[in-house]
């Protein structure tokens, strides 16, 4: 008869809560599954007292999280605190530190102290697990890390924020501004007061970034990632995305090229019978192009109390297995240092969108100075009232005012920019251009 | 520095050529995820000489399985040989008892003799791993036994044979006839000059066997899977469900319903926005629904050696991090028995396709044995020449004979059964009603 595996719980908001009560009604599944009795033995939030949607009267409460995490009386610590820094850090630290294994769903954290917690870990002997810091309750941790040993990945991109995902399904649903979206989203729970975390797409960086890591072998590194927001998408982009097969995401994309791991998160153009592109609302999704797979795709609740719990017990089940295995897939000394790649020499296909002004020359001014650059055109869209051009080369009567979308083949970043600012110099075009980096499947 | 894992491979066809490869390119980066070299040492072929993608001169050649699997030389028993019999099965029983791992791709083994496999590298303290038995690459025996530990399945589904979704897939989208595509497939490589055991459903029914075992704690039995295979699928089947908003997929369901665990493989009509909709060609994919977590779908490709061997080679790096899970999730002693549910019993919607007589009070007598059945209808659609009634009732000028369609509200399969038998023994219908089960998301 083997011990049960005591818990000790640091954090009982929505997702602390659903974890006890996952673990006390699937006791009997636990047990049978894992081999091992698993009980939450204490816990740890800021107030003892507090109206909760889980009773924690019958397990020990204690007040500082440190001393939880160095408790003799508890076999794994599981952090569901939140927040980069302190307690979290120093909890997690101190609990590797004792010989604890760990289970985190603290995917800020990871982002930024996951090499030196997992060299903690690794120095100690024990887990530090944190499938729910990305994708909640789908299981990509586990199927990079373990799922596909012998494979060798050649890019990794997904929707990582569901907030984001939600905005851009209601904008491209119902024709709405990114604005409307934002506040319907707001009212309903699915944004944040202050909504720059997710929208300006920090939060889908940090996992990006975690899984990189893992995909790669390199140290996680947020600062590496190219970020981008979903904030300056428009209506009419989502539109024209539309005419042309495509739909708008908000991606985190990471992926090997010859100057070495690009890691990015922007507003992408996605080809509209792609895995991903059906993605709809908060749901989460993961594509693994590894060699000789052409392609997996994980989808699913990527946030939410009770799919973040499944996550962390499933964690805290490979804990009572036994299993252990390098945080980010394989020795600390072994990942490599993880550099930003310039997004100048980024390679892929373009949406362009100009606001042309109305007058002769226009177009054969734009159409020259992307082929300055190099850039060839593989589609050109423009609309008047109720009519529109669709891969016409340059219309000799403009009519009204109007934008003009361009597709690119794959190009350079650099060129692009190029092109635009000469352009924009030649005052051609009103306004900024509106620029979506197109990623195939 | 732990010796290298030395594994001897039973069967060097494709699948086999493309394990020996993956190993041998890999070398360095299954050492860094794992933490142990892994060679293949010793192989077993019905020829030894043979042109072969994969050159075996430089490891030992065993001509019989079951030596290779008692060798002493050899960590770990990799069986690639197929066939639910001897010798695999007979090698596979052997290396378990003599205390060796055994990785397998062999569904037939598995869906047949699994839960007898199970109880011997249970009793031995070794690892049976079969991912590559069920969706090829894609990691779901891994995510149903490890990844979800603490959630109750509710029910797992999938499309688990490319051929057959190969064939629905130029169905839908060409109007071919399912005979047509047939031979296409067959001319393609993607069906067997047999292909029986494909379209019949047998090769989804061995595969979702498995997945129930896992998911739900019964001992593996195909034999408690109803199953239907696709041809009696019709190009205006494919164009009636796309009108109403579905596609037709063959499906594998284990669903726990009040009556016990349901196991059924069969044609079916699912929601076209839903995930498993999107799956075209020869790609495979799998929805898991469980409590708290409303699905996660993983979608990949189901076959082919490269993506086989990734699976193969996947549960070997399992093995040498030291990693062993019950081969069903759960100790055998704890697996239930598998039933056949009686599909009498089966409650959901159905399509059916009626060739109605053309004679006044057709649509009044069949309908009338709907509701004597207590079967409500959510649509009806009958064509006629250039016409289309939607939603109708009673049309009372029957044109030209056409089929009706109809889809019924949430029902029972005797219902559905016993109406359309007096709908038939009335006379008012030629030829057999097309029946088609409809899975919402």
């Amino acid at each position: 008869m083997v011990a049960p595996l005591r818990i000790g719980l640091a954090g009982v908001g929505t997702v602390g809560a659903a974890v006890m009560r996952l673990i006390e009604s699937q006791r009997a599944l636990l047990k049978a599954r894992t081999g091992r009795g698993i009980e939450v033995v204490a816990v740890c939030a800021r107030k003892a007292r507090k109206k909760r949607d889980v009773d924690i009267s019958r397990v020990r409460f204690l007040a500082d999280p440190l001393a939880l995490a160095t408790d003799r009386g508890i076999d794994v610590f599981v952090e569901l605190m939140g927040g980069e820094g302190d307690p979290a850090r120093a909890a997690v630290a101190a609990a590797l530190a004792a010989g604890r294994p760990v289970v985190t769903a603290n995917k800020a954290l990871i982002a930024r102290h996951g090499t030196a917690l997992a060299a903690t870990a690794e120095t100690n002997g024990v887990a530090l697990n944190f499938e729910a810091a990305v994708g909640g309750a789908i299981p990509i941790v586990k199927t990079l890390r373990e799922g596909m040993a012998g494979s060798s990945y050649a890019r990794v991109y997904g929707i990582l924020n569901g907030t984001c995902n939600y905005i851009l399904t209601r904008m491209q649903e119902e024709g709405l501004s990114f604005a409307d979206c934002l506040k319907d989203a707001q009212r309903l729970g699915y944004a944040e007061a202050n909504p720059a975390f997710d929208v300006d797409g920090h939060d889908t960086a940090q996992k990006l970034a975690i899984l990189a890591s893992i995909a790669f072998g390199t140290r996680v590194n947020p600062d590496a990632v190219y970020v981008e927001g979903i904030s300056s998408i428009a209506p009419q982009d989502l539109d024209a995305a539309a005419q042309l097969g495509y739909r708008i995401k908000l991606l985190g994309v990471a992926v090997r090229t010859a100057k070495g791991i690009e890691q990015r998160v922007h507003p992408t153009m996605v080809p509209r019978e792609s895995a991903i592109a059906q993605v709809m609302g908060v749901t989460n999704a993961v594509t693994i192009d590894a060699e000789g797979i052409e392609r997996i795709t994980l989808v699913g609740p990527g946030a939410g109390g009770a799919a973040t719990a499944a996550a962390v017990v499933a964690d805290i089940g490979d804990i009572a297995r036994g299993l252990r295995v390098a945080p980010f897939g394989r020795p600390t000394a072994k990942l490599a240092a993880s550099r930003k790649a310039p997004m100048q020499r980024h390679e892929g296909g373009y949406y362009i969108r100009l606001a042309a002004v109305d007058r002769p020359g226009t177009f054969a001014a734009i159409a020259r100075h992307l082929a300055a650059q190099g850039i060839s055109l593989e589609s050109i869209v423009q609309h008047r009232a109720g009519e529109r051009a669709h891969g016409g080369e340059d219309p000799r009567s403009p009519a009204a005012p109007a934008p003009v979308i361009l597709i690119t083949y794959a190009t350079t970043e650099d060129a692009v920019r190029r092109a635009l600012q000469a352009i924009q110099r030649q005052g051609v075009v009103a306004g900024r251009p509106q620029l979506i980096r197109i990623e195939r499947d």
